[in-house]
């Protein structure tokens, strides 16, 4: 038997690399003044139903529950964070800096390389109107990348105005009801011949042209740019009004970030989101907001293909890994003291191994050496006293018994 | 709109409680030498029948998904783990010793305080027959629990063996296909008047009652009791032959963790089940296996009711939301120069917040109070030196701005 398909296993060394990135994305989340919640993976239907359109149902783990209610897996974490902010609000000081990493669910179309679920890491900031939120929060989106040890020649941050674009649209006469539409075109425009993106923009194909030949640049995104650029991250970022964000709810700046190589999916997406929060609860709050989410895969690929970054990956996790101690049982009588041993140094906070059952001496430095400990602890002939084995200067030692506890705390805690 | 009945929201407080717990468990457990692993929230429904029984279908969050087939929110880890380790125990060295920390859902009666998801911490040991493992999973219960700053006279382990019980059902001559009922009778004793218990057992509750008295002590629980008091662990243990663990595929030692007060549900419950992964996965993997599983409510429940533990708590979790340093803008002509020092003091680690907006000196150092910040550096007049402020002391003094980053690390770093 096996997981469904579209669903991973984490065996310790995947489940090691997902751990990695939840740490940094929490870490680097944190130094910011985030603060971490979460919500349910299983909400009720119509939550998705009220900001994305009934068509959203198609794409979710969706049934009706013992209880007769429509329920699905969550796809996405804003409908949640809409729901908890209108409820909570006022208990909390504005703006709100939350962050959140979690599992998501989509029934996506079986492909190679499509799962089913993803980790997601959500920031939002919620209360603040003002452009410097939208730096701040774009700021984030590119230190995050850069805990991993990833920089400005293996990703770059892509920002545009949702505004730019519909103060274009109602300059130029179209009706709001088109307003999607075209987006939708001048959104897939760059993966598409110009003739045919011309032929669907009818009319406007002129004028869009020339947007996007000059770059459309306005105040807002200067302000943006300016304020990264004032942080030392202008590198990390350009403008770029061909983004613009298939979702419906956008208002203001969006953005999207890319490995250079333009290999991949986009690693993360977000942008200003001013009416949604009033929208999904029915006005019960209405709060200007904005946020982004950075997936695990994609950033995973990325990690992968970037020398420097999967090295940090790697070293970190082994570190982590890594016990401190083995205890080698060279004489089966000193098993009782050996495992004394044990039980003090875990007391004290030691990362600590031993074998189980009697196994010969060279099958238990091998298993200390698979196991990257630093140290071993020989209790044998030589009790009461132990040898201590430093297992990566292969430097050897004799310690009375009740000194190992200090012994190791010295050693193991100076570098 | 709320969240559907039986789930949780985490506003920040709860999840930093919830992640205090998820950081302990992991702690004590990687000191312990388990890695950690996880497996899909959905599973194939036949999954957990196959385990269970066809009743167990009553209790799970399942549908038929899109693709037809039967799926369900995994009620719990085992199954899961035996279709893992039997797929993959080739890739490792035995014996396995792993933990897992997620989420479980079922279908629960709405009850007061009765929830439908709860996270669990399962702790396995896969391919080791001897008692020596036993302990070793007992004694990282006890500790996980210690981790949590609780003590002998917080909680208990009660200590049974299944295997006694079978052979002396089979010594009194009792058929194989009655053994699960009776050992349910057992199981319920305690919560049940004698008379109506001896009635249930009939002819058999002469020779249970003896052996209740008695407390049923054999040499494979003298062995366990020894091994955990070696370690001193002696006062967190007792044996209690009463505990006989509900499911039907425990094969040896069983074990309940229980509050002392005796006022909560178990906090922790497992055994050996050396027949269960061979079973789950059709004879594919044979391997002797043991392990446990500690929810996350009722561990939350008795950490509430124990007052240095929930001291514990709540200092680990204000050190955690604390930032370090809060950036006041006393004159807006600073702000670029601000935000400069936000970006650095970041890039090195420190947590940096900042108002994003202009705002009142007090207000901001109001702010600085209430996320906690050690320092508070203003920009303001003093340019291009920084008044630094010790926001515990009160102490103020003035730093170049280029110097401020190693004054910081050196005054934060200290303690």
């Amino acid at each position: 038997m096996q997981a469904l398909p579209g669903f991973r296993d984490f065996l310790p060394s995947e489940c090691s690399e997902r751990n990695y990135v939840f740490a940094n994305w929490r870490n680097v989340a944190r130094r910011y003044g985030f603060v971490e919640w979460d919500g349910p993976v299983l909400e009720s239907t119509e939550l998705y139903r009220k900001k994305s359109g009934a068509e959203i149902v198609d794409q979710l783990f969706h049934f009706v529950d013992k209880g007769e209610r429509e329920v699905a897996m969550r796809p996405e974490l804003t409908p949640t964070l809409a729901r908890v902010v209108a409820a909570h609000e006022r208990e909390f000081k504005k703006p709100l800096k939350w962050f959140s990493i979690g599992q998501f669910f989509r029934y996506e179309k079986q492909q190679r390389g499509r799962l089913r679920e993803h980790y997601q890491l959500n920031c939002d900031i919620i209360g603040e109107a003002s452009l410097a939120a939208d730096i701040e929060l774009i700021a984030l989106a590119i230190d995050l990348l850069r805990g991993f040890g990833l920089r400005e020649s293996d990703f770059v941050v892509r920002i545009s105005d949702r505004q730019f674009w519909t103060e274009f649209l109602r300059d130029q006469g179209v009706a709001e009801d088109k307003w999607q539409e075209i987006l939708g075109i001048i959104d897939k425009s760059e993966r598409e011949l110009a003739d045919h993106t011309a032929q669907k923009l009818g009319p406007l194909a002129g004028s869009v042209t020339e947007v996007l030949a000059k770059g459309g640049e306005n105040d807002r995104l200067r302000e943006v740019m300016d304020g990264l650029r004032a942080r030392g991250l202008g590198g990390f970022v350009n403008t770029d009004v061909r983004i613009v964000r298939g979702l419906a709810y956008y208002t203001g700046i969006v953005f999207e970030v890319f490995d250079r190589a333009g290999k991949l999916r986009a690693i993360a997406g977000g942008g200003r989101y001013d009416n949604l929060v009033s929208q999904l609860s029915d006005g019960a709050a209405s709060l200007p907001a904005l946020g982004f989410a950075m997936g695990d895969v994609v950033l995973a690929e990325l990690i992968g293909e970037t020398a420097s970054a999967r090295e940090q990956m790697e070293s970190t996790i082994t570190a982590e890994r890594a016990i401190q101690v083995y205890i080698v049982i060279a004489k089966e009588e000193r098993r009782g003291d050996a495992l004394q041993q044990v039980q003090t140094l875990r007391d004290h906070g030691f990362g600590v191994d031993y074998p189980l059952v009697p196994m010969k001496v060279g099958k238990q430095f091998q298993t200390a050496e698979q196991l990257g400990a630093r140290s071993a602890l020989v209790f044998g002939d030589e009790w009461p006293n132990v040898a201590v084995k430093d297992l990566r200067s292969g430097e050897q030692k004799l310690v009375g018994h009740e000194d190992l506890l200090s012994d190791l705390q010295e050693s193991l805690t100076k570098e």
